[in-house]
């Protein structure tokens, strides 16, 4: 399954793109999708779409996933996100990408195996789990820690769909 | 010149065009797009995008005119109006319309003649202003009034631009 992980900014808007199989991850691209600063909000979120269109063309992901927003930070700056994570959704949805929602939670333990892991171990982590060569910029490297965290949660969901039994062990332990 | 204003919302999206020419006001269109209630945002952000391309793309607005947002409201409301604003600002910048944004008293200062006026209120002046058969359902009267909020205020910038010496007595008033 490709997977097309999506980190929304107003400024920066991340992505990364990685295909598993299985337990098995591989990194196929990551980037950055960068508007000029002065440019007006309408303006940055069409430099955003665009990128975005062009990723979910030229990789054809099967799923898009992206954080869950959370309101515990400033308010005005998530008011902004939004209209990023509104557009990063809109173009998985005009490709009929569905698309998975994560908790900032679920993505750092996932990735780092510890919820509270700060943004250098989330690099780190995606750098060694998807073998690159070196570590990606932060946005980008969030982007794939979200991907990475709906390939694991995918691959958790197909292995207890075949072995039904195990759902009981996993939610004992 | 011809205005388009959008009243956004996750699951109502109001539209509006309006042509304005000096101060007169020419009615041309309005209505809403409606996602299903039960469909994942994604979906719905792409039914109130495509509505608004069908109406950018059959009016040729020169203008998208949009409220500001205000973060008085519930935080959780907020964010999702974000998601579908930036949706409508997106439509209007990949078409190349130039957007403006009021803040609510502006609006419906302009409208009303009040900055606390209600929803019927808007309704009603909308509907004789431009003197509509019957009065627009809330969301597209919102989307009508913000357009006629732009068309009031470009006209008072063009008469300023005309004759600098009035702009004095504005500032005064």
């Amino acid at each position: 399954m490709r997977i097309l992980g999506v980190d929304p900014g107003s400024r920066i808007t991340g992505f990364g793109v990685v295909e598993s199989s299985g337990s098995r991850l591989v990194h196929l691209a990551h980037g950055t999708a960068r508007a000029p600063l002065d440019a007006p909000l309408a303006e940055r979120l069409a430099v955003i779409y665009q990128r975005l269109n062009e990723v979910i063309t030229e990789f054809a992901p099967e799923a898009l996933a992206v954080e869950r927003v959370f309101v515990a930070m400033n308010v005005s700056s998530a008011l902004k996100l939004c209209h990023a994570r509104g557009v990063a959704l809109l173009a998985g949805s005009l490709h009929h990408v569905p698309v998975y929602e994560y908790s900032a939670l679920q993505i750092k333990s996932s990735v780092v195996g510890y919820g509270k892991a700060n943004k250098e171990q989330v690099q780190q982590m995606t750098k060694v789990l998807l073998n690159l060569p070196s570590a990606a910029a932060k946005d980008a490297a969030d982007a794939l820690a979200v991907a990475i965290c709906h390939a694991h949660s995918s691959a958790l969901a197909a292995k207890l769909a075949r072995h039904p039994a195990l759902a009981l062990q996993e939610s004992a332990s």
